[in-house]
């Protein structure tokens, strides 16, 4: 089975089944495509495969005539789970968010096997490439899997390689971003690697899926820890008098053993603010705290309240209350130049004035109208900034630096900016740190 | 003054008063001689000034040859603080430890000024190397200084800029590490960076002494808390049965967002276990908590214990307990290919296990005796390493992978090895991962 599974998918002879056609899913349905393999695309969300079937993306930065491509190459978008079937290999890229207790929900992982399960058949590799805890691959996948009568190594091969997407970076691709791979046995990780060699250029192989598991976590635990860190620093800075921007910049200039991470208004997105909970929840079955995963999620949430602490203070400065005032948010996706909502600390910040009887007003060139979120709802539109909308606002917040933004017509006209983002190096009345 | 002073820096004409020859004043004695200005060389410790005088060093990784080339140049070590009127520039690079409740011990700093402020003139400029908390500069040497009845920033100038020394370090020297500066005052600060600018490739300004003291302990900071995460990190695999070096090496494949930090037995040297806490001090002014310093601290002060539990408990798996022992612990500096013991985890493991009641022994090629130390002794010297001997203890326990260990030979010949640095990447029931 091994021989010739590895050879059709070194031969690109074999169909790649990408199941969940998001963020992770859809780049390596491109990819895949782009290399010459005939690809298949599940989701349960029938709105995405339509737009996928016509050609159409509902990602920003993912480019119709990319997803045209790859549909004129043969990629097929459905909701029918039993074409999995015909897939010789099973990528999952689905979501692992929290549940409200700040415990793994693997609901899109098991119900994803669960439909996946009737149709796997001898000859198969599954990957999984979401982000979990140590362990859920042995735990989770593995039993459903043989549940089946397949033996997993030998009829079916499983591994896990956890996604590395990083939307809006310049330098880098699904192609060029190395990824870790842990098969279940020897084999499994032999057909992993052949499975990933023909579109990454570089695949880093790791003794078993736990590894693989543990590696995904550490590199958002390590980002989670590290931003935490700067935001506790900025707050030490502040009281102190100090800017910490300015000492960010000058510790960079070390050419050795420092790194610099930024402070801001809080974490955002899929990954950083919820994959180490993974790891602290798993742990606690070893008896074990994950201090460093706890603190830093203490003092991360606590930085919207930080800014808005800093609002108000600035306006009580001047003679305002937050109640009645016009506040205009620039920037509610959660990092620059993206269009991605996901756990934004600026929606959290903009529901907080509103609590506190602003008038709240946003601008992002990136998110033109106020998309309907699970928890959150605001009936907005990105307002236009020119001098004169600028200048009616009593306070500008500054949550996300889009490159978009001009900068000198907001400082220009401005009557007090709140900048929560480090952009304003230049001392000014009207320009508060936050 | 301001222009004459910058003049004689620029010109190569000021005399550098070095205070304190040790591991940061030395290096940069050797520099400013190395490019024509006359050197004096203040120290409290006649024994090194003996030495200096005699062209011999105290430092392994600085050569007798480059201490002679700097006599010859006019280079002269004293005792003698009324040489500090010569000088135009005096330097003060004294150590700035903790006391033993954690607590800031400027004792060093202060008792210097205090030897200095006899000497002081119009048209010198005094800098601050050590590390310490934000306000020190302000708070505590301008006073001294202006007490004298020079105004600073007109008849003298008072800058901070801390030391970036890396013993052991191959990629950079003095010269080509960055140098960031504050000044007092403007003009301060102008001084300042004419000092340093004919020795070091790049001054880097910042707008305050305290922005520069806030610099030198984000850096250290930084480093403390990515090493207590990784050595927390490491616990947590461990007991999941994941090997935390294959992580950090799979993870270190990101090419963005990540950086490797690898864990240890604990923290040494002069900076790393210290420096935090000069913030976390100063930070209680303010009423706030440093609770990433303090957390990292708890952590990393507890690897020691971990490591030694792993050494009892592998032990007992043979049989044996750590009463009654031989064990051989390889490497007593607190870093790899350096002979610095200072706060070395090494010898508190040393100790735990002497006071556990083992037969103690070590080998470090950079230390071939014990040295005496403040608060601990041990009356050894280095052994050799040969078959016979490694095949003689019950443990070697690997605490500082210098790279002049053979450690081909150490796997071949050991009976039990305990690695507390991941060196080892093969698995083999003789070596336990600590």
């Amino acid at each position: 089975m091994k021989q010739q599974l590895l050879q059709r998918l070194n031969d690109r002879a074999a169909i790649i089944g990408v199941v969940g056609l998001g963020y992770v899913g859809l780049p390596l349905v491109l990819r895949y495509a782009e290399v010459g393999y005939k690809v298949i695309g599940l989701d349960i969300d029938q709105a995405k495969v339509d737009l996928l079937q016509q050609g159409k993306s509902y990602i920003e930065h993912i480019t119709e005539s990319a997803i045209q491509l790859a549909v004129d190459r043969g990629f097929e978008a459905t909701t029918d789970f039993t074409y999995a079937e015909q897939a010789d290999a099973l990528i999952i890229c689905v979501p692992t968010p929290l549940n409200k207790y700040r415990e793994p929900d693997l609901s899109f992982v098991l119900d994803t096997m669960d439909s996946l399960i009737p149709h796997l058949r001898v000859g198969q590799v599954v990957s999984l490439e979401s982000t979990t805890y140590p362990g859920t691959t042995d735990e989770e996948l593995l039993p459903r899997i043989e549940s089946r009568g397949l033996k997993v190594g030998n009829d079916i091969f499983l591994v896990y390689s956890p996604e590395r997407e990083d939307p809006g970076n310049p330098n880098f691709t699904t192609r060029t971003i190395p990824k870790v791979c842990g098969g279940h046995t020897q084999a499994c990780q032999d057909v992993g690697v052949a499975l990933y060699g023909q579109v990454i250029d570089r695949v880093v192989p790791v003794s078993s899926t736990r590894a693989a598991e543990m590696t995904k976590l550490l590199e958002n635990i390590h980002r989670a820890v590290n931003i935490g860190l700067v935001n506790e620093m900025k707050i030490v800075a502040d009281k102190m008098g100090i800017d910490i921007h300015e000492v960010i910049r000058a510790a960079a200039t070390k050419p050795f053993g420092f790194v610099p991470y930024y402070p801001g208004p809080g974490l955002g997105g899929h990954c950083i603010p919820i994959d180490p909970f993974y790891l602290t929840w798993k742990a606690r079955e070893y008896g074990l705290h994950t201090r460093f995963i706890e603190l830093a999620g203490e003092v991360n949430s606590a930085m919207p309240d930080y800014v808005i602490g800093k609002v108000a203070s600035a306006l009580n400065q001047r003679m305002k209350s937050v109640n009645g005032s016009r506040i205009l948010v620039l920037g509610i996706a959660y990092k620059k130049n993206v269009d991605d909502m996901r756990e934004s600390p600026s929606v959290f910040m903009m529901e907080k004035l509103r609590d506190l009887g602003a008038d709240v007003q946003y601008c992002d060139p990136h998110v033109p109208v106020f998309p309907k979120m699970r928890e959150h709802h605001f009936d907005l539109k990105s307002i236009e900034l020119n001098a004169l909308s600028i200048s009616q606002f009593d306070c500008v917040l500054l949550a996300t630096d889009h490159d978009k933004f001009d900068f000198t017509l907001i400082e220009k006209n401005a009557q007090l900016i709140v900048d929560a983002r480090g952009k304003y190096l230049v001392r000014a009345d009207h320009i508060v740190k936050a």
